[in-house]
């Protein structure tokens, strides 16, 4: 912020940033070249690599180093596709484009690399031998040791292929190679993204909208991929009475069709919501929508595969199958649940009674390899990593982010925040090349086009009436072009994508795979790019960050007195959220963190020794220090943060015990049963020596 | 540093300690349990999959997940064995135990379950079934396609065995899971550790003594390497004699073994010097040894593999093949070095002229990227990765460093640090494991006993004479303490396993991998261990930093002004550094950073459009601040850091052009020929509005 070169570097910008432009040209252009050169040397090495092999008896060594070497290239083209995409976002930001997101340009130069590796290129390694045919005893084994003219070799199991497919394989041996296995996406590349959405969680008004959140996630979700399913299914059955269809499409199939696509990911969305600093509601509905609805649809998925009779006729309902998807379905997702809100509590307890916080690199450490830890076991155990991953992001950030160093809270966010995008930029630029290298395509226009309407019913299905519903309960309500613009914001993503990518054997499953790509690269680009107009035209708030914080103390006072006055309707979705938050701030933050009332004081008195066992040191020393750290926000760049009773403390004068004061003022205003139940609650707290204020009051 | 909470913790220390204390313990021991458990389900889970497997009749997707599920828990085991070290290495640091170092630690860890895995668990999947035989046409391709009981099946290579390995890979099926790919530690697990080696090599005192170190690095690995692999020569013709081989070594082999041994990793010892800041130029001359050797080290094998001749007769001396290997050798160390300097270049020019350093994300992430990408590049071109990355990471700190943002050049640094401590404890944990779970040991006590005099010997050859002649030439001498430090820091490390575990194919290569493990064992327990007393028992100096920093002013300039009297033997080893120096000042640093004079007056008249273009706003704006950013060092936490020229402009309260301040004083004192060559390029400077002062002087 205080970089003196760059506010040297203001003063003359209008020059600088032509000479910058020019030579960003240059150094794009030159960049292209260079892709351009290896994507056309691919080949070369390849074809080169299969000559030598094919003249020398037994080269397996060489063999394995033209793999190792082609893999290099690959992977090398895949960094230089994100450098390019990384400069051209510069680009972007520095002119402030915003009808495309890096993820968007990321597709388009994944895709141009694609075209040239698909057309650009002669097919080279063209044998057309039938395969070697071997008859095994038993089963086949992952690996496999075979006696090869004399000596031994071992092989590894890759997957099972058509017979119809034999000579495309070999045919597109260099396209082949460009495919990463699925699994990397759902191992290594989804991990950190959702990580990095829980960790980015912490936020007041997240939990405020809990309740809405869950709603939309849970019920929204299953909605949605029913309705989906169903008209899928529809479809479906049109296609088959046209003679459309060249193999089997399931029920099961469209419903897990239905599950895959409704994941959303509106991140082009919302990093244009953070740029403009758009409606902090709406925000936090639509990220923790597009979070929780992520974890909801691979576990939908899950559960719908668990359905599938195998080789039996599906197309009857099977009650008991049914029953045991839907048992599938909680056991996984709270399974996972556990497993990652266990490892983030883990975690919390040993920041908390270590003096890691001494040594950053030690606890960055720490905390990575935990996080790690939790998708592993999850895994291990048969649940599913990404969403314990998510959950125990989101437990990390609400307990032992408070425990950590200040160095190493910046670490952790820093580092997840760049894993996160190389990963998400990695995804979308190899969904642009997946779109002319994928082998499989079904491209069915019919199939293509009814699931676009699907979407948009679904979507609909979702998010009008469950608004309604909600809106009965929410004192402050969602309003209708709200709700229009969650509506818009239902972009589909990475996991979507990631879903539809792991196991593309079948007929039914090629055709979803490439009816998601497109729906991907069609949201993505178009919902996407009108985010900015549709804003407008939908008069949604922006700015409203640094309206916010530029409110004077008055205003701020002002609009707590004037809240107390409207909290008639409050109690109804809060309860929960209330119970919880009593109960969090009384029991759970004590135990794992710093903050809080100490438990000595919450815990009954039977507990006294537990609860002088589980208080350390810093923690009983901190009496003077009554602020809670859940107002330190994690304050993501542009991120939407309001601070509530903190401002009002500073509005009071009352430094050193703020929250008293506050409550003191709001109580004056009014006193409907809500606010007799506030103060009851803050006096108890009073007396425990530090204030339970509830973050409910709105702004607006 | 300013954080209350350690402040009020450090009052109540004492009783928090050993609160602490007993609940680390407790934690350590529910891991230690959780890992137990998990190591002992390890085979249940594989002989419960095995069983299922063989029931169905082609169950390749469970197969698949269950392979899933089985690298899951071993990455997992490593994981905990990592958070096991970490809290470990805690508990040393917060009782500032210094005899046992986290690698070490990690070893150790690495060896229990090692020994856990291999004798507490039975052996299960015992199958005494012969491999399927099959024989292929045409030579093997990396990827199969087999005919399996009517289904095709695609497989791939995964290596080649011995046939009288198969009844042991069979019966250790769970050992060999937690083997992982030798290219693991050469892909993924290396580059990260040399990469943050180079990056932190930015120090003024590896400048200063940079022909010493390159001395050593490659005469003195070198001399190293062939003296040891004669040395074993001797030993394994003794071996012969008594019997005692039961297979092929040929002479190659002990020359192969003379290069990787001869990669010193004396990372325990400069930990400790770090911790207890000891003089500052051994501290340069072993780390940049270390690193510069490593990179010798790789080369060397890799020339010397290219030696052997196939199947020939080994034991003659071939001239052509001698002339090959050096070919070789100077082939690939220069291709990796250019690979590694021009990427290093192309990052600096690319965060030179764009903007990127208002987008610390993107800057980060653009920086890894271009880094990741030396190494693919490198290994896609045939030369070494892993050296490439080295010199990339010297480039990126000298020029690169300097154009980033402050919070980037955090980042960075932070990012790869915390790689680094992942890569490198991840390797000697897994050395550990490897003494008991590796299934091709050959130890033979003579070779054992035979190797550790030789690589006494060779490093002493190394060390004694080199420093002796190097002494002729420098004016600080590397005293005869330094020089018995030197070789007791002689350490074995990651790269030597590394290199050993890459092939071990045949018999001698595996006598040599089991060598070099139980080496690195003992350098690091014992040597590592040793180096606290080793200090003090030769009197080095610990504690410098601090004594420099706290230096008062007068001192500094005192200490300046005895410099230029004793300035007699000063040119004779800096002259080709002096050379280096003002053509990087006055010409790289200019092009590739904001910093030093413009190129526009250091550059001939006829130059002028192209200095003017390679000019960005930033650099030509920066006349009034003349201060070299290359004094700014990269200062991890207890590096040692010496200023030297802002010392002295501080002394002299000139702030505007202090480098003319101090020469002018410095003038004063004496007029040697050096001093007249540097008062002339002074003055030649001042005249450009910049200064160039060389930080030769030195301070002792």
């Amino acid at each position: 912020m205080d970089d003196p070169r760059r506010r040297s570097g203001a003063r003359a910008a209008s020059s600088t940033t032509t000479t910058a432009t020019k030579m960003m040209a240059v150094m794009m252009k030159i960049m292209m070249m260079m892709m351009m050169m290896m994507v056309v040397a691919h080949p070369a090495a390849t074809s080169a690599g299969a000559q030598d092999a094919a003249m020398e008896e037994l080269a397996t060594e060489k063999e394995a180093e033209e793999s190792h070497r082609q893999d290099s290239v690959n992977l090398l083209t895949f960094m230089l596709l994100l450098t390019l995409t990384i400069l051209t976002i510069w680009l972007f930001k520095h002119r402030t484009v915003r009808f495309l997101h890096e993820t968007g340009l990321a597709m388009i130069y994944g895709l141009l690399v694609g075209v040239i590796l698909r057309y650009g290129i002669p097919a080279t390694s063209y044998h057309n031998r039938s395969p070697p045919s071997c008859s095994l005893a038993t089963g086949p084994t992952s690996s496999l040791v075979l006696n090869v003219s004399g000596r031994l070799l071992e092989f590894t199991l890759k997957g099972q292929i058509d017979s119809a497919d034999i000579h495309n394989v070999e045919q597109n041996d260099m396209l082949r190679k460009v495919t990463f296995d699925p699994e990397v996406f759902f191992n290594i590349l989804l991990p950190p993204i959702i990580f990095h959405a829980g960790y980015s969680l912490k936020k007041k008004l997240f939990f405020r909208n809990l309740g809405s959140i869950l709603t939309y996630a849970f019920l929204g979700t299953a909605v949605s991929c029913f309705v989906i399913g169903n008209l899928m299914y529809g479809v479906v059955k049109v296609m088959q009475v046209l003679g459309q269809l060249s193999d089997k499409f399931y029920y099961t199939d469209c419903l897990f069709f239905g599950a895959i696509i409704s994941a959303t990911d509106p991140v082009t969305v919302l990093a244009i919501f953070n740029e403009l600093h758009a409606d902090g509601d709406l925000y936090a509905l639509l990220f923790g929508e597009s979070v929780m609805n992520d974890a909801v649809a691979i576990v939908l998925s899950s559960s719908i595969l668990a359905y599938q009779p195998r080789g039996a006729n599906t197309h009857t309902f099977d009650a008991a199958a049914f029953f045991k998807s839907v048992g599938v379905f909680l056991g996984i997702f709270s399974g996972s649940f556990m497993m990652g809100a266990a490892t983030g509590v883990v975690t919390a307890l040993v920041t908390k009674f270590t003096k890691l916080h001494c040594f950053p690199l030690l606890e960055t450490a720490l905390f990575f390899l935990m996080s790690w830890s939790t998708f592993l076991l999850a895994e291990a155990c048969g649940f599913t990593g990404v969403v314990a991953v998510l959950f125990c992001g989101i437990t990390q950030a609400h307990y032992t982010f408070n425990n950590l160093s200040p160095d190493s809270t910046r670490r952790t966010k820093q580092l997840f925040e760049l894993l996160h995008f190389l990963a998400e930029n990695f995804i979308f630029s190899y969904m642009g090349l997946a779109l002319f290298t994928f082998q499989k395509h079904v491209f069915s226009p019919l199939f293509i086009a009814g699931a676009s309407v699907a979407i948009f019913i679904g979507r609909a299905l979702n998010i009008y009436p469950l608004s309604f519903l909600l809106n009965l309960g929410r004192r402050h309500k969602i309003s209708g072009n709200l709700q229009h613009m969650m509506m818009f914001a239902g972009l589909r993503g990475a996991m979507a994508f990631a879903l539809a990518i792991r196991d593309t054997a079948t007929y039914a499953r090629q055709m979803i795979f490439t009816t998601t790509l497109l729906i991907v690269f069609f949201t993505v680009w178009v919902f996407g790019g009108g985010t900015t107009p549709m804003l407008s035209w939908l008069h949604i708030r922006v700015g409203v960050d640094s309206q916010e914080e530029q409110q004077t103390s008055a205003d701020t006072f002002h609009v707590l007195q004037e809240d107390g006055s409207e909290s008639k309707s409050k109690q109804e979705s809060a309860w929960l959220f209330r119970m919880w938050y009593s109960f969090d701030h009384n029991y759970l933050k004590p135990m794992l963190t710093h903050s809080g009332p100490p438990l000595t004081s919450t815990l009954p008195a039977y507990c006294a020794p537990l609860a002088s066992c589980l208080t350390a040191t810093r923690s009983s020393e901190n009496h003077e220090q009554p602020r809670d750290p859940d107002c330190d926000l994690i304050r993501n760049d542009g991120d939407l943060t309001f601070t509530f009773g903190d401002t009002a403390i500073a509005t009071n004068g009352v430094s050193g015990d703020g929250g008293a004061g506050w409550s003191s003022n709001g109580r004056g205003s009014s006193s409907t049963s809500e606010e007799a139940l506030q103060r009851d609650l803050d006096s108890r707290e009073l007396s425990r020596g530090t204030r339970l204020v509830f973050p409910i009051q709105d702004l607006t």
